[in-house]
């Protein structure tokens, strides 16, 4: 199985669940990238504990500060990534910070419709637009042929919950903002595919599995452990062929 | 070619473009609904004054003020047609209102993104909710069986553009938020599909055809005429094999 060669990789939501387990198993990994920006919303709290644990013992993984709702917030966070990165580029963005709220079509108001599309589809949007400079550099400066994670790669961690398709399959769960959102993220990874492919920037969309963490409950099919085992052996076999499309931890391809 | 039987039908966007085309064809048609309730933001504004001039006219025909983004502008239009419908259900809601903008990948913000979403997705979303009570109302009043148009439905007009399959036929035009909020939109309409069956209300997204009107401008494929008798024709043929579909103006359906 080929290992992730990404040198420069930064992530959202990063202090828990998929995106902890992310941040640990890239830094267990057989070549660990040189730098690991790990963003979350509050990396001075109280949920961010394990995560300031890791950083204070491995000096390659470096905590920032952002909120994926907050334009001004990205951008600031983009100025601390560029300063340590030091003329290099990013190799790889992973869009996985994501909410989710328990309601159904009769019980959601416009409120949490706009909450969770605006954390959820707009945030990596504003991600991607922000990082663009950095993620185009990477792929500048790579003699790499084609699209590749080890090149410049923006993944959107998104959902079977945003297939229209199999929707019918998983509606027992009444989760109608979180769905619409995923959906609008989907949409948003095809556009981003079909923009930022000819800057060398591979765009692809990964459903992480039903997942044992707060959001999944432990109910779930997956522990964290292996649906991250799954998405890091995913990342470095993504090519061209696989831009723009929605693929679960498996690899396999997910109806729109 | 059937004819649309439904008695009661409510638009929304109804002052112009493919909004006013189906009030006029509507009022026109060999059966014309008891009550058409033609929805806009501004009935009393200079753009509403071909709407004005055919109520008039047609006094079967009442124009409401609603603005879809306005959750308590959409409870207030509901009891004023609830109080002229003395009883009767609502047979026909049709979320036409929709906004759209030339923004790219690039250029778009999160302000844009969010404005679009909030009328094209969570519009829809909304108004179904809040006429619900008249569209049980008007299944719970049939006698037919299965799902119709004639019976209780809920019709989003929704685009090819919103087709995240499709998306790499269509990307010559930079419309970043509305393919978002529209995919989200079909997201929505499978929910609806699968909660508001079993109450007997189909629910069905359109896609209109590129058409000439302001928001298609005069270089569109279709007249607004043509769009019009097209999506008045699939209406009456729509049954619970189309519900939680996207389907184009001639009834051929579109993939997500």
């Amino acid at each position: 199985m080929a290992a992730l060669r990404a040198r420069t990789v930064l992530l959202t939501g990063s202090n828990r669940g998929i995106g902890l387990e992310l941040v640990k198993q890239l830094l267990g990994g057989p070549r660990p990238p040189a730098w690991i920006f790990a963003t979350c919303r509050d990396p001075e709290g109280p949920r961010a504990q394990e995560l300031r644990d890791l950083a204070s013992r491995h000096p390659n993984l470096v905590l920032v500060k952002l909120d994926v709702a907050n334009p001004s917030a990205i951008a600031d966070a983009a100025k601390i990534v560029e300063g340590k990165l030091n003329g290099a580029g990013l190799n790889l963005l992973i869009n996985n910070a994501g909410i989710y709220a328990q309601v159904s079509l009769e019980t959601v108001d416009s409120d949490e419709m706009i909450r969770t599309y605006k954390t959820n589809a707009v945030g990596p949007l504003l991600m991607a637009q922000t990082f663009l400079p950095l993620l185009k550099k990477a792929a500048q400066n790579s003699t790499e042929k084609g699209l590749s994670c080890s090149k410049a790669a923006i993944i959107n961690i998104s959902t079977v919950m945003g297939s229209i398709e199999k929707t019918p399959e998983s509606f027992c769960k009444p989760v109608i903002s979180y769905r619409c959102s995923k959906a609008a993220l989907n949409m948003l990874t095809k556009c981003q595919a079909l923009t930022y492919g000819e800057a060398g920037i591979l765009c692809v969309a990964l459903h992480p599995g039903w997942v044992k963490t707060d959001m999944g409950t432990q109910e779930a099919d997956l522990t964290v452990d292996t649906s991250v085992r799954g998405l890091l052996s995913v990342l470095p076999v993504l090519s061209e062929k696989h831009s723009g499309n929605l693929l679960n931890w498996e690899g396999k391809v997910i109806p729109w």
